[in-house]
């Protein structure tokens, strides 16, 4: 028998009328409080590519987390507000019973060859085979989903505050886990597998909960299947904590040095 | 007689019922077609917060451009999809006639004091006043509203391509023309008023159209108020142009080098 990846399992929708589905958090893909917020995103992406009026792949895809999603069903509607002839909007709403616990909007877009260029250079890294995989944090189901090497700012909490200032820099190398071939909406999850970068700056756990988070796809469908299951090379960095909210900022890389997808997200934070 | 700030004029709306605006696009924002994303941006913004609802100040707002904006009336809806203790959660339509226009997503939250910590540094900048404004462009008639002084990656229209390949990153400083005391709207309006990267990095006109905008805004109502109607040094560049598709990122400092907000945008380039 085979046995479905817990990935595909954790956005299996179930049709309930037109542009309506029905969701249900995955154990795998549990979070301190509720599920992982990029297993939130990949379904919000994933009503979005079956529904039947699609047109085209992801460019852009905004979640904002609205409120706790507790565990067990969901809904998910997903509604096209405009098509033109090469891109299509979206408006995403998913809910539990009457609340509404995430929004979102999606563009996604039929693409054609063009000149093309890339500005940043691919961040140097050892090779992902002679980086050691990190251990699934126990408090941090979903750790587990996922591969993850990291070359330079772990999370690494210490029992007594750190003695200088660290950045919040992190690069890693990261996969599904079990290994599963890269598609639309694991890009999608994996633009939010960054820790919250104040775990990294601050060395120690502090209440937070991603607001709004915006990814950028510039992988076309092509370019998934090239990496397959390989591991991407993810690069994150905070530009500022203030008064409650902090940004962040990541790049995924594809092992050859394409640049597949960055994201953006804004977090909330009790300290 | 006090005469209005264009850009007042330009974000006016007149309440039409519950959560319904109606606005009208201004000339002195005028874009190559239709207006200027940035002002389209502040429009989506100011429903929220005229909103009888309204519960905090802006943290995230991303805005889709759905397609052409005609010059004359449009209608903005906006929909408190949920609120919490500290945050609120937005939706808002801005249609002409029976086509939606474009699609926005704010959150808003009310914000207390916490340790805070900022990562990059204020971009080394000559003072404003030493640094002279670039002329405004006939073509591009928002340009006019703007005091814009370029540091560094003005735009330079080559008569022919230019030798080798340049970067895409600009610095300058920039204000309304007429001066206006910066707020919420203004500074979303800021956020798209980066030339489109692929202008610089290939010096000529290329045609492109901003498919999504995000905005993170770390200024409170205070120190917008601290910062008045002073220029704020901007910093934008290009991550990756592929296949019909860029993404660039900007910065938006005070001028005692506070990072205000932060803007991401993926736009669409036919080249």
């Amino acid at each position: 028998m085979h046995q479905p990846h817990p990935f595909d399992e954790a956005i299996r929708l179930e049709p309930q009328g037109e542009g309506l589905w029905r969701g249900r958090t995955h154990e795998a893909y549990g979070n301190m409080v509720g599920p992982f917020g990029g297993a939130t995103a990949a379904c919000a992406l994933a009503a979005v590519l079956a529904h039947p009026a699609r047109q085209g792949d992801p460019i852009a895809l905004t979640v904002n987390f609205a409120g706790p999603v507790a565990e067990g069903g969901f809904d998910v509607e997903a509604l096209a507000t405009r098509t033109n002839r090469s891109t299509q909007h979206w408006t995403v709403q998913m809910r539990q019973g009457t609340e509404v616990v995430a929004t979102a909007t999606a563009v996604l877009a039929t693409r054609r060859e063009t000149w093309s260029a890339l500005e940043p250079g691919f961040p140097p890294a050892p090779p992902a085979e002679g980086v050691p995989p990190s251990p699934p944090l126990d408090r941090v189901r979903w750790t587990g989903a996922y591969d993850m090497r990291f070359v330079r700012g772990p999370l690494q909490i210490a029992t007594a505050p750190p003695a200088g200032e660290r950045d919040s820099v992190s690069l890693l190398w990261v996969r599904d886990e079990p290994p599963r071939a890269l598609d639309f909406c694991s890009l999608a999850a994996l633009c939010d597998v960054f820790f919250p970068r104040i775990f990294v700056k601050r060395a120690r756990w502090v209440p937070i909960g991603t607001v709004s988070l915006t990814a950028y796809f510039h992988a076309d469908a092509a370019l998934l299947a090239a990496v397959g299951s390989r591991h991407l090379l993810g690069h994150a960095r905070a530009q500022q904590f203030r008064n409650g909210y902090f940004d962040q900022s990541a790049e995924l890389w594809g092992p050859g040095g394409e640049l597949l997808a960055v994201s953006h997200q804004i977090v909330y934070y009790k300290e």
